[in-house]
Formats: structure tokens, C-alpha cells, sequence
């Protein structure tokens, strides 16, 4: 990832810097800020996911055309989100309105460094240097271009780059630089981009229209110009040039120009072709709140494995970023980019999953666990107990995040500390079911790690008392009950599932649990009464429930089952030329199931 | 049981005599059968349970008046039907057409002793009796009188035995013994029966139609005389009796008699009316090879349940008896009656039993199940075991009987012999599913009871060769892993997940596997690398199920969903008024049906 942002390198130095129009001492006064602003800020600050909350505290900002209200948002805005280019021009605007030059372009660079592959971006930032820099050292030529490098190096490779290369191209060709033009034709030829054949047109163009010796380099020039002369032999002796051999010559050599491009530009074509219908299918390439639709998702998807089977390395790299660009709320991606990026650098791999854990998904558990887990991969156990505590701060009650902190502990054997967590989600369960849920997997802990069946049983014993209908628990007792000589725990297991068939559990529970005793008794039983007795408790439990089912399932009608009946209705229509209106089919369908729900009450 | 069938302790005597006629002599020479005998033999031979096969060879038999096949053909069919009362007359009738009528009277006798409730075949032996008995010794008469006691107390508290005891008023009032008759009220008036109303209104008849002194017994007359001389002291001194007082003393002897039953009237109506909803919802008190309407069978369960709340044992084992004629081949009713009869008598119970699986139920497994159960109780192993062995010959492979005689071996000490019945079940297992599913019982009885974890493994192993697909292999040699120290064999445990994820089984199992490896690895594995792989390796098997899934849910109309969209479309039609031919309806769903399965082939 880092190796993909190139722009970052000179750019980073200046990122740092105090502002120095003092508007930073101001903001230690705090009645200088607008009415509204607290207010507004406050909600944001609540809660950062509400991005329209944002927005109206930008636009008042802005309004209220106030510096350091307009930076306390932006600044506080960025943190979350980021890829909001248009924000980042915005915020330097407002740095200019108030005539912080400097300070505008500190805002340019730093949203650059944010989001390097936005082409707008690159070009605001270039439009605002134009206009802005200081001419005096003769320097501002080199500046602009190095700049433009940089936006290429950044952004160039991207699909839709083309109009920073035609803003690059142009620039050079009013610099009058065209040996510099042919220099960036002979790049941009070799990149599949949206316009990749409108390019090598307008290098036609420009080969056409310009002198060879003007838009070549002179190493080309003359290599070039041996290469003719010696493919034309007769007129290789004399040193004067008749004019319309001069013309010949030229007319040659700009034919060779391009024929050795049209090489380029074909093979480029063929590039362009294999992605075309996955760029096509990019509607929404920027960053937005909103959710992707399905088709899009899966065009990432899609795309994403084309190129990781197809692309060059950095291709691979450059259509991660846009497509974390576009896709910066879905874990998937992230989770797909460190993956891929796991065999080329443990550092780029920690990036990915800090970025997206600590900048796009504060909140999203998957991505979490697994930045953790890779941590612990690399030996950094601390950071990833600290990972995990971190989610379950900010999104408490997530069962997969403390068995993966009870398991993290246990893994590095501190049993007290795994023990004592799936202790305190017990105490501390949403409900009876969450509580039990913690309980089974202390027992099983207990008793498979500590070896210890009487902790073990306790806790199942206690659990039950507080949750008495739960079938799980009575099944973990059994279980552990089971799990040692079952001849000698005859005994002790009939009374689990005793306390089972007696407790207020369901009657299909029940029902189960009086099947299971038939089937341990019969298989590990050693009396043939308790048997029969089991066997004939049995049969009563299952008349009583069908006598239950009897009931309920005379007016069973599920939805699903009424709405399938609905279209098969519609197709029935069509197939015998029966015409009904749609709402009286309904309104039947409503009368039917009616009567069928009255039927079930009375029934 | 026993006791409610006096009518055996003295028929049966003669039930064992051989006939006098020669014809059993006759049986030896096999050419003397007709024609088609043999070939309707045939058909029932091979398969008792065809009823209408029987009713041919009845048919034909009686139709060719052959002594001999007739013989030979009912003796067999009552070996299976002997509640076929009908079928006895017919026999005793062929053989009295014969001129065989000790062989007629033993018929009748064994008929009886097999179905004393039948009070047609009483009526018809007494009939038989009547007409063919030898009246040169004078003791006619008190045979008769014995066998009508035969039958009143072994059919008399039937509710609906009214002609019997009609019959034997009548008989007696033709003897002109009226005082028997009185008597004979006596008893019939404190009998719940259909027509108790009309008993009480013949008896007042009989009472005012005779003299006191006749249809009194001397002991009651004198009593009675006695107790009104008491009441009616002005006129005790005198021994003359004027004319006119004697008609008084008639008249309230009368009275006296019959307020004396009315009492005994009162409250047998009152035990009528408890009854009478349940003996009218009898529609079918007879034996019959067709199945019972459900709520016939309801109605027997009601009125045994009431019975067994309110009733005495006497009238409770009448009603299991007179219900096992109509519902002989619902085994239900024999199992209610068995455990009814457990705390009177041990030698009921096997009674019950033994009719039951012998001659109604012979194939029915769970009564047999039970019938086994109850002997291995008390302590007859054997006989558990041959009746399970002997089921298993008349009904192969089921699994329920297997298991039994496996477990009964086990709990004699059998260990050998038990692992012996599962190997040789999974052996001849109809499928690879059936022996997989020996197979899981016989590893679990190796690992828990033989403790040899080894033999258990492999048979898993081996089993799992032959069934590669079978989710409940791999669970069970998961559990068996498991069931040791889990950090020790964590690589164990591991193989066995990775066997069940590489096998051919259903994505929807290995997803489940999958599953259970992440949380393996998250409760008890050792390396966090490898729990990261396996969550990664169960992304990809998720994915691959919702592909799989998105594909198959598109044409997905279950035949419920179709069954319930024809139901609801008759009601519909009805709504709206719009005649459809049931028929049309049914292949425009065909149709409908048709076209999304072909949906679903294609998509």
C-alpha cells in the first residue's frame, strides 16, 4: 500500500508544519467560535457515523466563512472521513478566502497524502500552485513539473487518470517542452486508460504537426536519423541535403515514430479490451456513504480476481486502493487486500488493517479479530489483547470478539484470565440465553482444559437454576455426565436427564431428551425396567405432543406459504385468461387466511 | 383375562376329544381333497395376512362340501382369525350336515372358548344344543340351564348381550319356572345394557301377569309375606283370609317386588346414561380385517380410560376384551391392556401378550419388543430371546429389534455375542446408510463398554470406506477423538475435521464441519495460524453454499406448497364464483410445476 502512494514521499515533510498566520493561538479562545457550532459539532461528535450530521456542520462552517470553526470541522472530519476529496479542496479554499497560502497548501498536501489517486484533487492542488506560486527564483517551471510527476506517479495508472495526462501534456506543450509531450505520449501509450485511442490520436497529431527534431529527444533524433540513412544507401555519400529530400526525411522519420508507437498503442488496445467491461461496470468509483448496489460489489469482485490472476503486482495494488476508495466501508475488501498482501509485506498488511480498523470500520468486528489474529501471528500479543479490548469497547456484547479473547489468553496460558472473562460475560449476558451460552463454554473449558468436571458441573448447575428451559445446558451435562464411564454414572447421568424431563423446557425439547434416555438406556443400560419404564414415558410425552401439533396445525397458513400462492395465482390468471384485479386477490387471500387464523384460535 | 372367560373351565374338557366319526382318519389320504384346494391353500399359506384369500377357500370349501378340505381350511384360518364368530357357525354347520355332531358341539366349544363374548355364537350353540340334544336321560333341561349360565357369565355384562338374556328369560318362562325368571331379572337389572329400560318394563309384566307365590322364591314369598302381616297389624290376629284381602296382599306383594327393583333400576340407568355416548360412538363391535375409523379408535381409548377411572376390574377387563374384538389388530390396545393387567397378574400379562404377537400381531415389532421386555423382567432370558429372534424371522431388518437383542445380550454379560448381532448387521445392512448406522452403535458400545478406543476407530474407518458421505461417521469418530485429553490429540482431532472436509459428503454437512473445526480450533486449539486458515477455508466453503444456494432457491415450489395452493384455490373459486374442473386445475399446477423445475435444471 505504502508503495503505491509515491506522492507521499516529498510531500510528508511539509504536512507537519505550524501554520504561521497565528490562527492556532486563537483557537485557545473559545468565544471566538459561532453560535451554532457547538451544537452542531456535538451531534458529530456523538456520533461520528452520522455523515449527514457532518455535512451540516461543514456547510455552516463555510457560511459562516469562520477559520478556526471551518478548522476544528474539517479537521475533525478528516479523521473519519478521509476520501471526501471535495471536502479537502473545500477546507483549502476557505485557507486561501482567509489568505493562508501556506496553510492552503499544507491542507492540499495533506489530502493528497489521504487520498493520492484523486486526479481532481491533483489537478485543484496544480490550478491553485499556478496561481499561487512565487515566480521570483526562476524555479516555478521545475516546480509545476515535479509536481506533475508526482501526480502521475500517484494517480497515473489509474483507468480514469486520463485527464491529469492530458493537463500534463498540455502544460509541457505551452512550456513548449515537446520533446518533454513526446516523453509523457510515450507513457501514457504504454497505460490502458479509459481514453487510451483519443491519446494516440492526438500523438498523431502532434508527431505530424511539430518537427522531429523539435519533439524528439536528440538521442532519439539521431539514432533515429542513422537508422534511415542507412536503410538508404544511394544517397549516403554526399553531405548536402537537397529540400525535398530533407522533406522525404523527416516525412520517414515521423512514420517511424509512430510505427513504433503503433506497437505499444496495440498491445495497450488489448489491455483496455479485457477491462473494459469491468470498468464499465464501476458507476460509482468515488467514496460515498450511501451502499453499493449488489452488481457493483460483485464487479469489484470480480475485477479484484481478474487482475490478481492477470494484472502485474502494482497493477494488483492500484485497483485495491481505488476499489478502497469506492468500497472503504466493506470489510471484505480490506480483509481480501491484506490477504493478498501477506506474502509481500507483513508492514503493508498491518497498514491495510489499521487504516481500516482504525479509520473506515471502527466498528466492524471480522476485520478486528482477524488484525488481531495476525498480531499474534507476528508475536505481538499485546496488540492484539489490546485490539480486541478496543472493539469490545466501542461495540460491547460480541460474542465472537470475547471467545476470541478468552481464547487468546489461553493460548498463552493464562487459564485464570480466560476463565475469568467467560465468567464475567456470564454474569454479564444480555439475557438468559447469552449467560448460557458463556456457561457451555466455560464447562467445556473446565473440563477439556482444566480438567476439572466438578468446576465443570457447577457452573452447567448454575447456569440451569437461572435458566431452566435452556436444552443446550441440559445437553452440556449430559455430555459431561457421558463423558467418563458411563456404566459406573448410570446413576448420575438418568438424573440429568431426569432434570431435564421435569423441567419447564419445551415439549419438542423434551420430547428429544426422552428419546435420547430410550437410547442410552438401550445401549449402556443395565436394567431392562428402568428401560420399559423410560420406553412408556416416552410414548406418553409423544401423544401429548401430538396432541399440541393436532391443535396448531389445523389453521397453519405460513405467509411464505400464502405468497407463493399468490404468484402461482397470477400465473394461473394469465394461463386461463382470467381477468381479476390484483386487490381483490388479496383482499381474498387477506379474508382466507382470516378465517383460518380464527379457526386456530378457536381450535 | 382368564377370569373373564368361565365359560372355558368346563368347555374346554371336551375341547381336546378326538371326533368319533373316522373322518380325522380319513386326513391321511391327501387325493381325497377337491381340485382347486391346494392352489387357494397355497395362496394364504404364503400369506395369512390376505384376508379375502381366506374368504375364497372358505367359499370353495363349503361350496364343495368337502368334510375334509373344510376341516383342513378352517382349522388354519382360525389359527389367525378366531374372532370370526360368523366362520365358526359355518364350520359346526358343515360338520353337522355330516352327520358329525359331537365334532358340531366341539366346534362350537372351541369357538366359544376362543371368543366367549360372542353372544351370536352362544345363541347359535344353544340353538344347535336345543335341537340336537339327547333327551332320554331327563336332564335336558338343567344342561340347558348350565350352558345359558355359561354364557350370561361369560357374555352377560356386555352391554349389548340384551338378546342373551332374553333368550334365557324366554327359556326359562317356557319351563314354566318363574321364580328362575325373577331370579334372572334380578340379575339383568343391576347389569348396564343397551335395553335396560325395556328389561325393568317386562319384569313389572311378569310381575303383574303372576301370582307372587309362583314367581317368588319361597324363601322371598315368605319374607315378603311376613314384613306387609307387620306393617298392616289391624288385622295380623286372624288366620281366614277374606277374599278381598288376599287380592290386597297380591296387589302389594307386587308393589313391594317391584319398588324393590326400582331402587336397582334407578341406579343402574344412572350407570347406563356414563356409558352411552361411548357405546354409541361403537359402530363396529365386531372383529373385521379392515382398519377402524379414527374416531372409533378414540372412542375405545375414551371409554377405556373411562373405565379404568370409574369401573370395576370385573367391567374394566370385559370392556379390554369386548375392545380387542374390535380392534384385535391395533396393538395399542393389547400393550394398554398388558400394562393394565401387570398388578393383578403376572400370568395375564403373558397371556395378553402372548395372544396378541401369536395369533393377532405376529409381525407387529413393538409389542413384540415389549412382549420380550416383560419376560427378560422376569427373569426368563431365554423367552426374551427367542421371541426377539423369532420376530426377526418374520419381519427382517428392523432396527429396533436388533438393538434390543444386542442390548439384551449386554446386559447378561454377552459382550461377544452382542458385538456379534452388530457386526452381522452391518454386514447384511440393506444399504450403506443402515450399516453406518450399526456401525455408530458399534463403536460407541467398543469405546464405553469394551473401552477399546482402538476397535472403535477402526470400525468408524471402515465404515467410512463403504459410506463416504455419511455426516453421522465422521461426528462419531469426532466424538471419539474428542473424548480423550483434546490438547493431546489435537492433531487427531484435526485429521478427522480435514477427512470429513476433503470427503465426497453434501456441502451443506461440510459446511457444518467446517464450522465446528473453527470453533475446535477457538476453544482448544494450540495455534493461532491454524485457527486463521481454518476460518479462512470456512469463508470459502460459505461462499461456495450461497452460490449453490442462489442458484436452486429460484425454482424452488415444494409439493406441500402446491398441495396447499389447490386448497386454497377451491376455496377461492368457490369466493368468487368461477367454476373450474378440479381436473383442469390439477394440470395447470403441472404445468406450473413442470416449468420451474425445468427453471431449475437450467439456471
Amino acid at each position: 500500500y505504502v508503495a503505491s502512494s509515491p506522492a507521499n514521499m516529498e510531500l510528508e515533510d511539509a504536512s507537519k508544519e505550524e501554520s504561521e498566520d497565528g490562527a492556532s493561538d486563537a483557537s485557545l479562545h473559545k468565544p471566538s467560535l459561532p453560535s451554532d457550532f457547538d451544537r452542531l459539532y456535538k451531534v458529530v461528535e456523538d456520533n461520528p457515523e452520522d455523515f449527514n450530521g457532518w455535512v451540516y456542520l461543514l456547510q455552516y462552517v463555510e457560511q459562516e466563512n469562520h477559520l478556526l470553526a471551518s478548522r476544528k470541522a474539517f479537521d475533525a472530519f478528516f479523521l473519519h472521513y478521509p476520501y471526501c476529496y471535495g471536502y479537502w479542496k473545500k477546507y483549502a479554499d476557505i485557507e486561501k478566502k482567509h489568505g493562508c497560502i501556506q496553510v492552503a497548501d499544507e491542507v492540499y498536501r495533506r489530502g493528497l497524502q489521504a487520498i493520492p489517486l484523486s486526479v481532481d484533487l491533483w489537478l485543484h492542488y496544480i490550478t491553485f500552485l499556478r496561481e499561487n506560486q512565487d515566480t521570483s527564483d526562476g524555479e516555478a517551471e521545475n516546480r509545476i513539473r515535479a509536481v506533475y510527476e508526482h501526480a502521475v506517479l500517484a494517480a497515473g495508472t489509474d483507468f480514469r487518470s486520463d485527464r491529469l495526462w492530458e493537463a500534463y501534456i498540455n502544460w509541457e506543450t505551452e512550456q513548449e517542452k515537446l520533446a518533454n509531450v513526446t516523453a509523457i505520449y510515450d507513457r501514457i501509450l504504454g497505460i490502458p486508460t479509459q481514453l487510451y485511442s483519443q491519446h494516440f490520436q492526438r500523438f498523431k497529431e502532434h508527431v505530424q504537426n511539430n518537427n522531429p527534431k523539435h519533439f524528439l529527444s536528440e538521442e532519439e533524433f539521431v539514432q533515429l536519423r542513422l537508422e534511415l540513412a542507412a536503410a538508404n544507401k544511394p544517397s549516403a555519400e554526399g553531405e548536402e541535403e537537397v529540400p525535398s529530400e530533407e522533406v522525404t526525411e523527416i516525412e520517414n522519420m515521423r512514420h517511424r515514430v509512430i510505427e513504433t508507437r503503433q506497437e505499444i498503442f496495440n498491445h495497450n488496445e488489448h489491455e483496455v479490451s479485457k477491462r473494459w467491461a469491468f470498468e464499465e461496470g464501476i458507476k460509482r468509483p468515488y467514496f460515498h456513504v450511501k451502499a453499493l448496489e449488489k452488481t457493483q460489489l460483485s464487479n469489484w469482485r470480480e475485477y479484484l480476481d481478474f487482475e490478481l490472476e492477470n494484472g502485474t503486482p502494482e497493477r494488483v495494488v492500484v485497483l485495491f486502493e481505488r476499489c478502497l476508495i469506492a468500497c472503504a466501508l466493506y470489510e471484505e475488501f480490506w480483509i481480501k487486500y491484506a490477504k493478498y498482501l501477506e506474502s509481500y509485506s507483513t508492514e503493508g498488511v498491518r497498514h491495510v488493517f489499521k487504516k481500516a480498523c482504525t479509520i473506515h470500520l471502527p466498528k466492524k468486528p471480522t476485520i478486528h479479530v482477524l488484525w488481531a489474529a495476525f498480531e499474534e501471528q507476528q508475536g505481538n500479543i499485546e496488540d492484539a489483547r489490546g485490539i480486541l479490548k478496543g472493539l469490545e469497547e466501542a461495540v460491547p456484547g460480541l460474542a465472537m470478539v470475547r471467545l476470541r479473547r478468552v481464547s487468546l489468553e489461553r493460548r498463552h496460558g493464562n487459564l485464570d484470565e480466560a476463565e475469568a472473562l467467560l465468567r464475567d460475560a456470564i454474569t454479564n449476558g444480555k439475557n438468559a440465553s447469552e449467560s448460557s451460552f458463556y456457561s457451555v463454554k466455560l464447562a467445556r473449558q473446565l473440563l477439556k482444559v482444566q480438567r476439572s468436571i466438578g468446576k465443570a458441573r457447577n457452573v452447567l448447575l448454575e447456569a440451569i437454576e437461572k435458566d431452566e428451559t435452556c436444552p443446550k445446558l441440559y445437553l452440556n451435562l449430559l455430555e459431561l455426565e457421558y463423558s467418563g464411564d458411563v456404566q459406573q454414572n448410570e446413576a448420575e447421568i438418568l438424573a440429568c436427564f431426569d432434570r431435564a424431563l421435569s423441567s419447564p423446557m419445551l415439549l419438542e425439547s423434551r420430547v428429544t431428551f426422552s428419546q435420547r434416555k430410550v437410547e442410552f438406556l438401550e445401549d449402556f443400560g443395565s436394567d431392562i425396567n428402568v428401560l420399559v419404564t423410560a420406553y412408556e414415558q416416552h410414548q406418553k410425552l409423544l401423544k401429548e405432543q401430538e396432541t399440541t401439533k393436532r391443535k396448531s396445525d389445523n389453521g397453519k397458513i405460513t405467509f411464505e406459504v400464502l405468497n407463493s400462492v399468490l404468484c402461482i395465482l397470477e400465473m394461473f390468471y394469465r394461463f386461463f385468461q382470467v381477468t381479476v384485479h390484483k386487490k381483490k386477490l388479496h383482499l381474498c387471500f387477506w379474508q382466507v387466511s382470516r378465517a383460518r387464523l380464527e379457526e386456530t384460535a378457536h381450535g
